[in-house]
């Protein structure tokens, strides 16, 4: 209801009149003014004019379900939306939503994560209204070795959408970080429970720093927030939305033929250090080259010095541009 | 404590005297006896005699903790053990264990599985004390692409066990159901919580059938049980500790290469319909050849009728012998 209101004042150009709303919701006049009432509670500001309506000049930003889900674009991605105001980690708590049988599509946003999870058990700090919190649950049916793609599907959206949204010009960092201006905007942590052969859940995370004023000393090279590189606070509801309208595009392009032949091209144009020198570490092994991009199956393909070209894993190795990435 | 006796009483020839027990277990004589007469309640019969001590004449078909616990032969596998009276599935409560933290070795058993599970979410029907229902937690420190040669190592773990402890000689159909006399008599589960390049936890579970007296009519002709190939009950918990030492002789031979070399040999001269025609069932793509046993990744090798030798993955395909696998 509150998420309907919010909708339908978002897609108005000017005022929409109470009895519009009635209309549209299909409630009484009563109900429409003790939403907006509601709303205004939160944070909203709502001009109310005789015989014209309402209209929003102002939203406050909150990442709640109503808000993010009213500006929403898509079929299914993000839908629904479960919102939390402090929790451990979006992507434990979307693990413990899809155990419990949600659907491929919910889409998981904090306003405060207190465990935040980077890759491999690594912390991730965020302090409330700083960041961009979310995670998306998915049961695609491909295989289990497949779904290391998705994670490079979901940093295409994010680019996409720090460019159309922010007007941010971002680079990945393969295999799963956003990077601008050579510091990190983005981290993608995709978590998995599966079969052998069936994938029963995966759920993708990601979190985007967009109001972030200091951070710690050790990061203060490596990250950056959209706030940094703008000037401005981003609307972090607006962005959500903008991801998930992407990721469902860029999904649809994956499922025609369940790899990225038809995402690699855009991915390669926003791959950092393409063609630059890269030193790939793998356990026991470890070797430089130059990057080529990825293939359409993700993985990284690198030229090394005696002319061979190895097509790397996400899975196995990590791979460093040895000039860094700015 | 009940453990440690059990351990005691089992380990010996003959009776173990109490002061023995109380040396051993740096307890009183009255704590001893308060745990003999806790077994008796339990139905262990046990023989008290006067300045000999005690001895096992008879355990009860259990696969408590205790029971279990006292019987195994190893350092770490199996360690600690979960017994749950009744329990949705040993595979869940495994992974429940898991996310709370619980250590690489932990075996959950139950007595009864009211939603066994099978792969892809079937389901697995079990009633009290006809099957062990046992479920192992690792760990390990290898790609998750490379998690389905578990499985593999599991299959020869159960197949050892159903030869050395029961006798039973018994064949495996790739890659993950042990049979005997053309039927099958394990199954095993595998699942996985892991990152792109990270597992989180793997659970292997296996359900051997024991002691089905009648089988459903639909099965009847598929399934078999240790106890209609051997005409005797098999002692459960102690199958399930010599399926827990094989598996730890046959890790330690896995984790020196992360691959099957050096079990490859014995899992083809297990493997059932080797040299036979098989069907491989590819979505989108079918077709006959020879099976010519597992590589060291324990793909399975199938030489197609044009000669091309085809590695066919687990997680990709089914395959189905032709001519049956008795």
């Amino acid at each position: 209801m509150k998420c309907s209101v919010l909708t339908a004042l978002g897609q108005a150009d000017g005022f929409v009149s109470g009895r519009e709303l009635c209309d549209k919701l299909q409630v009484s006049r009563t109900a429409v003014w003790k939403v907006i009432n509601q709303l205004k509670e939160e944070g909203y500001e709502i001009e109310s004019v005789p015989r014209k309506g309402y209209r929003i000049l102002h939203r406050p930003d909150v990442v709640t379900a109503e808000e993010v889900g009213s500006r929403l674009q898509t079929e299914w991605v993000g839908r629904p939306v479960q919102y939390c105001a402090a929790i451990d980690s979006t992507n434990n708590e979307a693990r413990r939503l899809a155990e419990s049988g949600a659907p491929s599509g919910t889409l998981v946003v904090a306003e405060e994560q207190n465990q935040g999870k980077g890759r491999r058990g690594r912390s991730w700090v965020m302090s409330p209204g700083s960041a961009v919190a979310m995670t998306l649950l998915l049961r695609p049916e491909i295989a289990p070795a497949h779904a290391s793609m998705l994670t490079l599907v979901m940093g295409i959206a994010v680019a996409r959408a720090c460019q159309g949204f922010c007007g941010v010009e971002t680079k990945i960092k393969w295999p799963n970080d956003v990077v601008a201006d050579g510091r990190k905007i983005c981290g993608i942590l995709t978590e998995m429970s599966s079969e052998i052969d069936y994938i029963n859940y995966l759920v993708i995370g990601a979190g985007i720093n967009t109001y972030v004023r200091d951070f710690p000393e050790e990061l203060a090279q490596k990250a950056v927030s959209l706030h940094e590189l703008t000037g401005s606070r981003p609307d972090r509801a607006g962005l959500i939305a903008e991801c998930m309208r992407q990721f469902e595009l860029c999904y649809e392009e994956f499922l025609k033929t369940q790899d990225l032949s038809g995402l690699k091209d855009e991915y390669n144009a926003l791959l950092a250090g393409i063609g630059g020198r890269v030193r790939v570490l793998e356990p026991g092994n470890e070797y430089d080259g130059v990057s080529e991009g990825i293939n359409e199956r993700g993985e990284l393909l690198v030229r090394r010095d005696d002319g061979k070209v190895e097509a790397v894993y996400a899975g196995e190795v990590s791979v460093r541009g040895i000039y860094g990435y700015v």
